[in-house]
């Protein structure tokens, strides 16, 4: 239930899933997480660089997701529509078959406060680039970090939706339906 | 410069975050503040429960100051327009006398990271209890937050513009402008 793609990385980031959530983070260490996953330490290094990282690898990949369109979108399109492209893109990173792994991986990060502030700085990273790459195409401020605050709040609300307990429709919809949300808030139909 | 009211509490935070600067928070005691201002320390825990007090005392005022507007606005009032009167009434609590002040509190909080925790969290609280306020004016799911996430972070950028370097203009106009900035991200001018 908690794996989402095959080979050696995706086992070591499943046991380790399992092992922090049977035994909590802080227990558990490299050691045995590779010893459950059946490769040496050695191995573990190869695909982490450290502990964390197994829970947060792929970021810099999500970012770049997230970003990119925004920058590759034609000139003149309306910051509004750039932020509906990056999330967009940003759904492909949550396929169904992802969904049980990032529900177990928000528990283990929610009981962990070292890691919560570790995934408030990669939101807050989010942020500051998408700000960067919405002046660079001469989005002015404030309407630019405005931007970027109202794409990261989107990105993170929806995430919690789309991991929350019975809830099963895509990421993509739930996306939609918060950008909705913000539409009919600044412009109420009437 | 860094008094914004009169009396042995304003004093306190007064001294406390000269203190601070000059030696850092974490070198600084109640017993050296409570020296510098000229009481006993039985007077500083009379008006702060604790050290970070110092920096956060007032909070509780905010908080209502913030949300009350809402809860008092006629029934009908647009989502939106609940926000604005939320970010007008919180204006009243950044008087110009107040700027220096908050500036150079800033500096001790961003210095220390569990101080910039604590003001994570105080914004986290206004935030969840912007959303119940809003729930219980019958605003629906997903806007309520979608409201609440706007109206805090329109507070957080409008504040951080306050204190910036040169900015002279006040609260209500900087946080006035943000709002725009909303709103034409949302629907631009054609």
């Amino acid at each position: 239930m908690v794996r989402w793609q095959p080979g050696t990385r995706a086992r070591l980031q499943a046991v380790a899933l399992q092992l922090f959530a049977e035994q909590g983070y802080d227990r558990t260490t490299v050691a045995e997480i590779a010893a459950a996953a059946e490769v040496t330490e050695r191995t573990f290094f190869r695909h982490f660089a450290d502990k964390p990282e197994v829970l947060f690898a792929g970021q810099d990949g999500f970012l770049a997701m997230f970003v990119d369109p925004v920058t590759a979108a034609p000139q003149g399109t309306a910051p509004f529509e750039l932020i509906r492209l990056a999330l967009d893109a940003s759904a492909d990173f949550f396929p169904e078959d992802r969904r049980g792994w990032s529900r177990a991986r928000q528990h283990v990060i929610d009981a962990n406060a070292a890691l919560g502030e570790r995934e408030l700085g990669k939101l807050a990273t989010l942020k500051a680039r998408l700000g960067e790459v919405l002046r660079e195409r001469a989005v002015p401020e404030p309407i630019a970090t405005m931007a970027a605050e109202a794409a990261v709040t989107v990105f993170h609300l929806s995430f919690a939706q789309w991991i929350a307990p019975d809830e099963d429709r895509p990421f993509a919809a739930i996306a939609h339906e918060r950008l909705d949300a913000l539409t009919s808030l600044v412009h109420p139909a009437r």
